[in-house]
């Protein structure tokens, strides 16, 4: 997979332009997190940040690739010194990560870029387009499994995921927030993913009739056989699936009104003695509509939610963004700050300090709340340092049971479906708060 | 890349089954195509066919990923046949498809698969997502820029798509669509597409002030320079703009009141002589915001969107689906259908024939209206008969021409931003329904 030119034009014209002004030396960190929390959300769940360090670690520049740049007219003027740049080019910085399924809220920094400005800036747009899918699938995910209580929700929604290869990522992502696996079959060949799936309709339409369809699929899969029963009718297909008898997992609605039709489902299992059989239920599903069958007592055992969770439908889109934090020339710091109209940025590099029921983002050189009784706990870590990898990656099994538990930790108002009229409190440090001040009083003087 | 497993794992146990089921030789149809319009759309431009040929042209399996399969569970009954059909997999069918950069509605197939149902059923996860999602972005491009009226349009969003790579395939789709290009140097690179891209908030936050960052990006850009203004204060970063002088191309404002500032921007840019210099807007801007911005005559000579574009934020997903349309069993015909509610399908192999100002969707052997003096236009075309690749594929910038022509073709309302109280003229025809009666009658016979 190429990565060189998998950035906007601007990273890489900027670049040459730092190597033009003779500030490749200086030493830049950008922070990269989410302006706002969407719509409805009260939390996020951190993800994607493994797929980031891989980038980060692989990212170089073909011949090919320098080729085309060197024909396009931005770079007509680009010094010598950049393509040497990029035909060198190894990240050699160090990244800070919030650990991958750890509950996040706005303006925390998911990530921290350590670098010689051209490898610092050249990442941004592959970085945030990484890390912000995966960690809106992820929230998407836990909000869909909280709706479920305890039941299972697998993720469905490779085909109306924007590309494949955005599928696969979604169903990591998906699996992250809680979903206990995935219908992407690469999905599960590269990460490990549990993965689901039996029949479609087209299974049986290719019969001449459902009895058939299911007679065959019974023999091929056995006690993990799920008849999906809507093809022709629901209720219908239900009586043709208990008429089989066992073996059998149980049965899927996809269509319909799923409240009705999985009491009618459930009363013709369990008039055929088959009481053990399960019912899925999917179709157009997200947390509103789970937790409606839910509230309602629908006798469903199972979920699966496609193009909702894989697209994030109703938020399908985080605001997150990659700033300069600070830059560094020959041991000078100059901090970085952004004015422009509800884009504004707070200088400085970073940490977050979670304590039990609130988090406070100070400087990274600060330890506010340390000493006392309950140190908080630093969430950004290192991942890479001077370009090397810093330590193995957890199981995605293991990430997704502490994001689990992370969330079910949150304050109750903060797991609600809606949004909170008591949000997750973040505040500044003192420290934090005074250097903003300093930095936007010494701006003023210089552009005056 | 691998692409075997980039399937929803039922396309497998269902491959798996037909093997089983002797029913490997039959020849099935499936048609790809879009439910319903998405709210507020009276049209799609159909995107990412070439994508979905060469998926099928490559499609295979290595023996990793069918180690992979035989270790689930749900292949421990699969028959030694469906093992050989994998390691052997290469697509040996027919694909017919309505070409790139064609307006298409809801019902119409935009691709139809004819092959051995192996082949037919397990593309369909891959081909749905990239269909669906390209056609979905080509679909928001054409609106965004019907919405700017002739003023040009670049991309500007992957750094907000699902995953770096679908911000490649947004580019292609966001350009078929009618925009001029994007900010995705990959997709420059891969595809052909000129991209645009100066600098960003962080050059100018790099330096000690707003005028030594854009000195220096005048040096490197000469008249290609843009100057993002409003790092500190739009105004007044026009200003320091404006005092630079020629060359440049002009100015970009990316925050804040847009009209507003664009009026500013333009007194001050004239006022400093630099008339011929253009002014850019960007910022969370859809078709919705530069319709307004265009009414109220603001001074902007182009528009950058990003997240809205890359995501079709308000419709990111599109009813799309793969549906059996007709099985062939030695010369025996059977045709699919679907009745679950909401969900029917029409049974048939479908072609859309185009009259100057209907469609009427008929059967693939009928020619509804032919012979008459206007010879209505078939859309759907071979693209790979027998598992070979038919034609060459046209310069992306003539499906851009055509798909442009194409869409101010449609009639007015159908053109405009809101969704039609007139829709587009959309028949059956007297065959096709027909052939639905006759399958309906049929099926009840045989499953009662």
């Amino acid at each position: 997979m190429p990565l060189g030119l998998l950035t906007d034009l601007y990273e890489l014209t900027m670049a040459a332009g730092y190597v033009a002004a003779g500030k490749d030396r200086e030493k830049a960190t950008f922070e990269l997190f989410v302006r706002r929390l969407p719509p409805g959300r009260n939390y996020l769940v951190a993800a994607g940040l493994r797929q980031a360090v891989e980038y980060l670690l692989r990212l170089t520049y073909s011949e090919e690739e320098i080729a085309y740049l060197q024909a396009l007219v931005a770079f007509q003027n680009a010094p010598a010194g950049f393509w040497e740049a990029l035909r060198n080019f190894r990240f050699t910085g160090d990244v800070f990560a919030v650990p991958e399924g750890t509950p996040v809220f706005a303006g925390e920094p998911l990530l921290t870029v350590r670098a010689p400005i051209v490898e610092a800036q050249i990442p941004e747009t592959y970085l945030l387009a990484t890390v912000g899918f995966q960690t809106m699938v992820a929230s998407k995910a836990a909000r869909v499994v909280q709706a479920a209580r305890g039941k299972a929700v697998v993720e469905f929604g490779t085909r109306r995921a924007h590309s494949p290869e955005a599928g696969v990522l979604a169903a990591r992502a998906a699996y992250i927030g809680g979903c206990i696996g995935t219908s992407n079959t690469e999905a599960g060949f590269r990460y490990g993913i549990p993965v689901y799936g039996t029949a479609a309709h087209s299974w049986v339409q290719s019969f001449a009739t459902e009895t058939e369809a299911f007679e065959q699929l019974q023999n091929l899969l056995g006690s993990s056989t799920v008849y999906l029963v809507d093809t022709y009718d629901a209720v219908e297909g239900t009586r043709h699936a208990a008429r089989l008898g066992s073996p059998l997992w149980g049965i899927r609605l996809d269509s319909g009104d799923l409240e009705e039709q999985s009491r009618a489902a459930r009363r013709i299992l369990n008039e055929a003695g088959l009481t053990e059989a399960k019912i899925m239920a999917s179709g157009d599903l997200n947390e509103a509509r789970i937790r409606r069958l839910e509230q309602a007592g629908a006798p469903i055992d199972a979920y699966g939610v496609g193009t909702e969770l894989s697209t994030s439908a109703d938020a399908p889109a985080l605001s997150v963004v990659y700033k300069l934090a600070e830059i560094q020339r020959n041991g000078e710091r100059r901090f970085g700050v952004k004015l422009s109209s509800e884009k504004e940025t707070v200088p400085g590099v970073k940490q977050v300090f979670r304590h039990c029921d609130h988090d406070v983002i100070g400087l990274v050189w600060e330890c506010p709340g340390c000493g006392s009784d309950q140190s908080p706990e630093p969430l950004l870590r290192p991942v890479i340092l001077r370009g090397e990898p810093v330590e193995e990656w957890p199981e995605l099994r293991v990430v997704r049971e502490k994001a689990k538990a992370a969330v079910s930790r949150l304050p109750e108002a903060c797991q609600s479906l809606e949004a909170g009229s008591e949000p997750y409190r973040v505040e500044w440090s003192e420290e934090l708060r005074g250097l903003e001040a300093q930095v936007r009083a010494g701006l003023r003087k210089a552009e005056s």
